[in-house]
């Protein structure tokens, strides 16, 4: 476990929270390596080294960092990236580009040009008027790009709606309806741009049934079988994307293989009856690798017993730099990391600093009773989707990323500055 | 109007959209100074001409850049910060330091400095600590500042949960209990540091009745008439805060004097009863100023027909340039600008390029049958929250805010570029 109490307070990696706040500052992102690391080698213990001709790419939206990227290259993963910047984020980083693949239902003529210009390994195609631009792209640049067709499976998956993709009702994905999806494929394969290699899905976000995923690659398989009989093409690749639930208050984590096994249990059995040479299969896990690797560290501030109702404990963050409560009704639980042996039996409503009702980071933490400001809370859980959906709501600047590794730590993002903020304004004063 | 259609095309302040789009690029949001003022002047008409001694302040939180605190100055209103960030952005835009209320929940002893130090004119205390704060500031700098103090006046107000924020269960605000609220009120009277000067509240956000509103300044004169019999201290200026409701679909507007004459005749009535002098009276509209005076234009990409269920048409934006939809449950409307005299009769729906099914603008957008990639769609009423929510979610970067004023255009704040994205991501090498 990376989360130690030692001597009353919180450690996070071998290293003391409350210094780190001292250090670093208040409200500050700290991640832990050794936890990346140790989901990552689970990955590779119970999917990369279990299985030959696998992949597994992290999805960077999670947490795209330089500093996370390396981490991936080190590691032996992959990368997702859905977008320019976090493809930008990935040149930055030296990221090899063949192990990139580049999602995304709406990728824009700049951004193709970006991927085809860096090589990136594998598009992965969901918009059904994608290809002519990945033509034109290529053909100006005399490049062909291998590809992989996301589909809509068509099966949705428990989870907040907001992250359940892979039911009909989404924007994701090319729908499965025989005038849609045939001839897309039929358009990839004769595009002389593109090698077309296989299949991708995304079933939804923070599962922890293995189900859908089951009866999701079921419909791959059907449609890698049906491609074989309509356009005697073959797959060599099938994409099952990520979705692997984390922990955030008290879920049980399922280990990898949970999911996996059954999946290429699947695909092998699958393709062994159709004679098909067994696929490359791929996976995209995200918030599995670096959710429980990050916490939040705030300085508790004003105080307000509103009698009878709530007491309100304010710390110096809020929904600017963790939307998710307020987004998703997440919730979180945390610790005083000053007094992290103390008890913690009184229940408080634990707020930001923003200008609005809504900015609350947990609803009923648990705390002891003698909270004061000064005091250092950490929000367990915070390493996906914190930091990557950061505003500056109030204009408060985006909070620096602590890395830490075995006791050490150095910023791997540091902190927005005010001038930061207002880089871009200007007072256009000859139209005013 | 600031919004007109001639030639096929949406004009918005006298600028042709399609040009602007194609001058500026997309996605861009786009402020039209005319409207801005407009409501501005509204304000004056209603309320700044029609009772002495009194001031609207800006709150800025709903758009906060250095061009828009300019036209504040220009118009007469002071403004409402939140944050360090708004008030050194509105020390960038040289705005009169005493013209200038800071508000908060959770003021930080840092921005309490840089608030000091520049002179703000009024504190709105919040937090029930915060005197001690701000006697330790202005004790070392040897200043005294203004206050008045900000009551839960325990009125609900009917709107979204999220920006309720005069009920008694509320992270903002004193709570109203004897033995809290009036050692409070003691505390700031016998300060030698502060200038008690009176109550502020603020009921929610987004109103179109006024009949809270009554009833909490009802409330805040109660409280004046009791400070004044327990304490002999009169009470110099009452804030009743905003939450004057704006258009975003088909909301009926309702002018600043159906809220304010009440307000007023109340609080003159009541004033005028207790013998006592009549007080300055401040407002804080933020959302009523800059929402329909901003509209969002987007570029459309990929349409996608699920059949039989949904057509989803793709722009090149998404929840990190406008989250409301996702986080509210906003409603907008729009237009193809290019097309904006088409009839609007097909329902779409029109969602972003972000890696999330919840990433949809406008869940039933009526758009043309004939609708396609390259069209330009401009959403309505972006202007409050907008810019000031974006995040870089998918690490896309903020937009860039274009000013148009009687159809002339400049940026009022250029589009972040790849680079700033990550001017502050190191790789900690020696940790790693």
């Amino acid at each position: 476990m990376v989360k130690e109490i030692k001597n009353g307070r919180l450690y996070f990696d071998g290293c003391d929270t409350v210094e780190l706040a001292k250090n670093y500052g208040t409200p500050v992102y700290v991640m832990s390596q050794t936890d990346i690391e140790d989901k990552m080698n689970a990955v590779h213990k119970d999917f990369l080294d279990k299985y030959p001709n696998t992949h597994a790419a992290f999805a960077s939206k999670a947490f795209c960092t330089t500093a996370m990227l390396k981490i991936c290259e080190k590691n032996g993963f992959s990368i997702d990236v859905v977008s320019g910047g976090e493809l930008f984020t990935a040149i930055k980083a030296g990221f090899p580009g063949e192990k990139i693949e580049f999602n995304g239902n709406n990728k824009q003529l700049s951004e193709i040009e970006m991927a085809v210009d860096y090589g990136v390994g594998t598009f992965i195609i969901d918009g059904l008027q994608e290809i002519p631009l990945i033509e034109k792209v290529c053909k100006e640049k005399g490049k062909k790009v291998n590809a992989i067709i996301r589909i809509t499976p068509g099966v949705a998956a428990s989870t907040h709606d907001y992250i359940v993709t892979g039911k009909k009702d989404s924007k994701f994905g090319v729908p499965l309806d025989d005038d849609v999806f045939f001839p897309l494929v039929k358009q990839a394969i004769d595009s002389e741009y593109i090698n077309f290699r296989g299949l991708h899905m995304h079933i939804g976000s923070q599962l922890f049934e293995n189900d859908a995923f089951v009866k999701a690659t079921n419909v791959l398989v059907d449609n890698v079988a049906e491609i074989k009989k309509r356009f005697g093409a073959d797959t060599y690749e099938l994409n099952v994307g990520g979705g692997f639930g984390a922990i955030y208050i008290n879920e049980e984590r399922k280990p990898y293989s949970f999911f996996l096994d059954p999946i290429m249990e699947t695909i092998y059995k699958r393709f062994d009856e159709m004679g098909m040479a067994r696929p490359e299969v791929g996976i995209e896990p995200g918030r599995s690798i670096v959710a429980e690797a990050g916490i939040t560290l705030y300085t508790v501030g004003q105080i307000k017993d509103v009698k009878g109702i709530r007491k309100y404990v304010a710390i110096d963050g809020g929904m600017y730099e963790n939307i998710r409560p307020a987004l998703y009704q997440a919730e979180y639980t945390g610790v005083v990391a000053n007094k992290a042996d103390a008890v913690h039996d009184q229940t408080v409503t634990l707020c930001g600093k923003c200008c609005e009702s809504g900015d609350i980071i947990i609803q009923n933490a648990k705390v002891p009773g003698d909270i004061e400001a000064g005091d250092i809370f950490a929000t367990y859980s915070t390493g996906a989707y914190g930091f990557s959906m950061a505003s500056n709501y109030n204009s408060n600047p985006t909070p620096g990323v602590v890395l830490v590794h075995n006791g050490k730590s150095a910023w791997a993002v540091k902190p927005q500055t005010y001038e930061q903020l207002m880089q871009n304004q200007e007072i256009p004063a000859d139209i005013m």
